[in-house]
């Protein structure tokens, strides 16, 4: 079926673009790419370089730039570069005529391939065909198949090798490119700015048919490709396989020799027999992750592609963050924020819960991180990074945004203020654990977290003792655009739960793990008063109650008070269309107009709120919001849901499905920073939109409930759910849900339908 | 002697103009002026208008022009204008020839007079005389003696009367202007644009010599004039007696017939016996008030200079507060801010106590408008105005600088987080009632203030439980490049103080008068749990200490973490010279560099700090001070003295004196506001300099204590001061201290200097 712009798809399990649209560079380099958690290769083209934002981004590989304000992942030269030349014109997108083109990428096996005949300024016919996939097997890999067939006789030259000269945002990150040659591979020893630690690129490849003329090495200070001359008849086909494995210190203790290694083998083993074993691994995932919807074949393929998107921005071989751009490019630093456990932990935790593992723990391999954090701001106790890498350490620096009007930089205090960071990364442990009852994590992990972030709260809270109430004073919410404001509504209630969960596992170890207690207590310094104190907080926390004749929740203290304009007339305010909405002057700072509602967001984590305060919430905050970020849409799709706006649900649901593929992000660019790149926590949204919003799924402590609002246009929706140990396929249609328990289940299951109850044993369907 | 620019003095009362200065027209409108601290009337020439900056400020007027952000004091029609023909001719000091031009202020009589003769372009000539004061005996009344001699034979014209289109810098303040014409009066009866108050400005004349050849009233919309022909023979000499009442319904209740009256029977006293008893009310003021330097002409005469324009500043005549401009120009709103209390009040306290308890009456006057601020805030308790008029609401606008850069208004925070404005006027109470013990106004009207202010600083402050500490969060400290800072030291300790006298005052008078008690209960809703509150936040806020190692004060948590720059370096960072400094994005926010130095002012009010703190606060913080504020140099004076650098001590002073005089601010324009006019709270701080800076006076609670440090080139030091129920005429030399306490004194006094200790009889002198 035809989708937006120049796509389609066939199956429902493939995106495909029609024609070259050289305006969607940016765009279709994120949309096309393929990737498998450690790295992100862009769906360029191979005969692409810096210009047109070729990038393969590796995880763990932060390093700061010389003269750049902050550490960023690698983009490592490109072993995948290869030019073809035909009697001297190179094949180009850009020159000549290209006739039956395709670029696709297979959802269903992470392939992007490229098919195409192209005629050169000369004349001369020539038909390419290539695939290439990050492998899921190792995750080292790149493999790529190259076939091209002379159309017409003649001179065929191929200039194929690893591409140093990369776009790099911020700056040069290799301070060393040193040239491999080893056997057949070449390749790169690289040593990395900073701190000089080892990555290696490193290519080989296999020549299929013709007949080599020609062949030279060619080396310059960041290239080494080797050249190869054909002369083809007409029909003449060249196939070439080319491998290139990513390695880094941080990962492997060789990797130059592990690169080798793994190259040489799979060059054995070709691109065939490579790809099959990679499938199998996509065919795993997707047996418990794929979203099934039937009567909408757009919103079938919007799924898949987010739920890919999801999957492949998000390391599984370590305990490392998703990148709020994933592995898309090197902005947001490859870091993770908030999102992470707001958007995207979820549909891990339900589906592949080892993933989840990862990343919550994550939070606890850099608690260390959090502590530094805490303390140079003046605090105790864990205060998580906005911009967290590595180590936990704050990456965000205190200068982001640029004034666009005067070309002074602004100060920012997303690193300092916006401290629901920390009662964020406990909801995701919290999430997480309540939902796999996995108790070794909660007690070797989680619960160090969980009061070291209750810990940072008692050293950040103020108390108002004529009010006989807690506050949080200095904020700035997920809502960006008003710093530095008082007890914030979302930070105040996620802040109440971080507490209450620290004082519930508290209790908990100390019945059931005393000797662990103690051991924590040395950790984290914390006494058995502490709890205490905890409670105390969490009892006494001032938390902004809907209204009781209105029903709304005030954003923070005093946001009723502001001009209360529209998103559109304070547009008309801009003097630049670049200008950042924000602090500390920008148009919307005195106004109700907000990046993202704080309060929708809270009603969409917490459970508890009734219809009537969804609804007054939706309904008062929904037309003052900007959707400056591109977390906004799906949030507001999943509590209009909730609110009974299901037209504006389902319109919110194809824009958060949609911000990149159909390009729908309206800001590449924003206070003079690049913004663009994947959208990986809308990605992640998708499923939120789906699974809680549309088919309601909702954890309760005695089971899991579905609140179904099915969208009109789908006849019905399944999906599986990995939930308090057992596996489930669900099956909505309009008028029913069917729960099947999976035979291998070890627990019997509630599942709740408004006021129906099902027990499911394992290997047990219920339709409710 | 000779003073800078083109002034001198002959007997060091007086401040002679030798020659005019076009460019300096906006300087010297102010230098020149003359006023009661009823109206104030700028020291232009009788000829001029709007654009040469003529103004008739009346205080109690304070109107908002239609469009403007705020309200401010009306300039009203100008009762003195008058311009002379000569064939035509009009005489103008841009025309012509001036020659023997003198322009002068007594400064001991309040006189402005102006001499010199004028050749017109035709080459007649005309000598003139003009003298004009704002009467001490009838505050309504300006009073005019406009002499001209015929040197050539001609006919000469006069254009007199009430020039209504005056200099406005937001707008008119009048809707509607009635013309008077009564007997030989005209004037204007006018309606204020915002409430429709009336305001009447009325004018007389008696003209002798010569012979009026004809004489009609001309009217256009907003001026009445009447024109007088001459022909006159060389030598004729025309005097004209000009008397001038301003009345208006907030003091008076028949504004018109109070002012026809007025000028009827003052015009037959004349210009000469009306300015006798005007000189007998300015002789009685120099008796207590004048300060008598000897060894150092140019001392003295800014020494003058500066009491006299605080003096006609200072309404008498009402409880109204004196205006950061005074009555120059309608600049600042005519509306008290800290300054009042910090630079104005002392003076008065010991010269004019009379004048001094209207001021402190004031703000008990005003403390409703207090308590509204307070209460729209969402504290209670009283948090008095920023920028004080009648009625202490407040007056500042939310919106004040402008961003050169961009056009867009500022949201400074003057008005909501400079809170150190309420401990400001507890200060001023305290000092009043430490130095005059006038128990009646503390019981009838400082407690009230006392107590409320203390419980706006019970409602504002923060308790941090794990600290065991009260904080005051989110300032702004008289430094006003920082905004949004914690805990400054400024705020913090001046809250403390007030706090501790709010609880002094409530058992005293819980001692002594328990039915004013019960009272005061009632009135601001205090109990007598209040004052144990009160103790416990000042025993328990925090006061940022003089570090152990350095003796430095931190001006506010994290200022010693701020970029550790100059001023110079700072200013290089503008983009726009006009640019402000501050809020939000200043060049000064993120540095250390400071408009006025807080702790300077802290150690300027407050006792008790040893000397070496003094010195090591002034050594720091001087060089980091931009001097951005005309309350800067005085305060630098005093402390420098202090901290024992005299040369920088006298140069200081000499700033703070020249200010005005010798046009040395350097800002007129700041962030795009008008802020020119005389700094009345730089006049106020030359008194504090001499008295307790190079006087070293400071009152104790056994007496009084002198620590003199007399400049070099000072061979004595005279003034008189008011002190604990006492007269007391004090004269300093290098080598001893005179105190004589006048025989009509009540009580004996200690005097301390060192550890020498009089104890004074009325009547006694001693020479310590």
């Amino acid at each position: 079926m035809k989708l937006k712009n120049n796509l389609r798809t066939e199956t429902g399990w493939e995106i495909i673009e029609n024609s070259f649209d050289p305006d969607q560079l940016v765009t279709t380099g994120s949309n096309f790419m393929i990737g498998n958690g450690y790295l992100g290769y862009r769906g360029t083209f191979e005969e692409w370089e810096a210009r047109e934002y070729v990038a393969c981004v590796v995880t763990d590989t932060w390093d700061q730039a010389e003269g750049s304000q902050w550490s960023e992942l690698c983009n490592v030269p490109n072993g995948l570069f290869t030019q073809l030349f035909v009697d001297n014109d190179m094949f180009s997108a850009f020159s000549g005529k290209t006739e039956d083109y395709y670029r696709a990428l297979d959802l269903r096996h992470g392939l992007n391939q490229r098919k195409l005949t192209w005629r050169s300024p000369k004349g001369k016919k020539v038909a390419l065909e290539v695939e290439k996939f990050a492998s899921l097997v190792n995750h080292h890999l790149i493999s790529m198949s190259y076939r091209f067939k002379a159309l017409h006789k003649g001179r065929y030259r191929l200039l194929t090798g690893i591409d140093g000269k990369v776009w790099s945002i911020n700056g040069e990150h290799f301070k060393s490119y040193t040239p491999i040659q080893e056997e057949n591979l070449i390749g790169f020893n690289l040593k990395t700015s900073e701190s000089g630690s080892q990555v290696v690129v490193c290519e080989g490849l296999k020549i299929n048919g013709g007949h080599v003329l020609e062949s030279e090495v060619i080396e310059d200070s960041r290239r080494i490709l080797r050249e190869f001359v054909f002369e083809l008849e007409a029909d003449e086909e060249i196939h070439i396989h080319k491998l290139v494995s990513v390695t880094h210190a941080n990962e492997v203790k060789n990797p130059k020799e592990v690169a080798l290694a793994e190259v040489e083998e799979g060059l054995k083993q070709g691109h065939d027999r490579l790809k099959k074993a990679h499938q199998s691994q996509w065919d795993d995932f997707w047996t418990v992750s794929d979203i099934r919807i039937s009567g909408n074949e757009e919103a079938q393929v919007l799924a898949r592609f987010n739920l890919y998107q999801a999957f492949i921005a998000t390391p599984r071989h370590a305990n490392l963050p998703i990148g709020a751009r994933g592995l898309s490019c090197q902005v947001y630093q490859g870091a993770a924020f908030w999102d992470q456990e707001t958007f995207n932990l979820k549909m891990f935790i339900y589906t592949h819960p080892e993933i989840a593992r990862r990343l919550v723990t994550y939070r606890h391999d850099t608690l260390d991180g959090a502590r530094r954090k805490a303390k140079n701001l003046g605090y105790y106790g864990a205060f998580y990074a906005w911009t967290s890498g590595k180590t936990g350490d704050e990456l965000f620096p205190d200068y982001f945004f640029t004034d666009v009007l005067t070309g002074r930089k602004i100060r920012n205090h997303f690193n300092c203020w916006q401290i629901h960071i920390s009662p964020d990364v406990v909801y995701g442990i919290w999430s997480y654990y309540e939902a796999t009852g996995d108790w070794d994590f909660m007690l070797n992990h989680g619960a160090e977290v969980l009061f070291e972030v209750s810990q940072f709260l008692v050293s950040r809270v103020h108390f108002k003792k004529d009010k006989n109430r807690y506050e949080l004073i200095r904020l700035l919410g997920p809502d960006e655009y008003h710093e530095n404001v008082d007890n914030n509504a979302y930070t105040n209630y996620l802040s109440r739960y971080a507490l209450q969960k620290a004082v519930i596992v508290y209790r908990e170890i100390t019945r059931r793990a005393p000797e662990r207690m103690e051991e924590l207590e040395r950790l984290t310094g914390i006494s058995e008063n502490s709890p205490e104190t905890w409670k105390e907080i969490a009892d006494l926390i001032y938390i902004p109650e809907a209204d009781t004749k209105t029903g709304v929740i005030e954003q923070f203290d005093g946001y009723f008070q502001l001009e209360d304009v529209r998103p559109d007339q304070v547009r008309k305010r801009l003097i630049d269309p670049g200008e950042y909405w924000g602090w500390p002057n920008g148009v919307a700072i005195a106004t109700q107009v907000l990046k993202q509602a704080d309060v929708i967001q809270l009603l969409a984590l917490m459970g508890g709120f009734p219809e009537k305060v969804l609804t007054a919430n939706y309904e008062y905050y929904e037309p003052r919001t900007e959707h400056g970020s591109s977390l906004s849409p799906s949030v507001h799709a999943l509590v209009a849901v909730k609110a009974g706006h299901h037209e504006e649900a389902y319109r919110y649901f194809l824009e958060a499905a949609t911000i990149d593929l159909y390009n729908a992000s309206k800001k590449v660019l924003s206070g003079g920073s690049f913004l663009g790149g994947i959208h990986t926590a809308a990605a992640g949204g998708v499923w939120l939109i789906i699974v809680e919003g549309f088919a309601g799924f909702q954890v309760t402590e005695e089971g899991i409930r579905f609140k179904p609002a099915l969208p009109e246009s789908w006849n019905s929706l399944a999906f599986s759910l990995k939930v308090k140990n057992c596996l489930l396929d669900i099956q909505l249609n309009p008028s029913s849900i069917t729960v099947k328990s999976t035979a291998q289940n070890g627990d019997n299951i509630k599942i709740f339908v408004d006021d129906e109850v099902a027990l499911l044993q394992p290997g047990q369907t219920a339709i409710l």
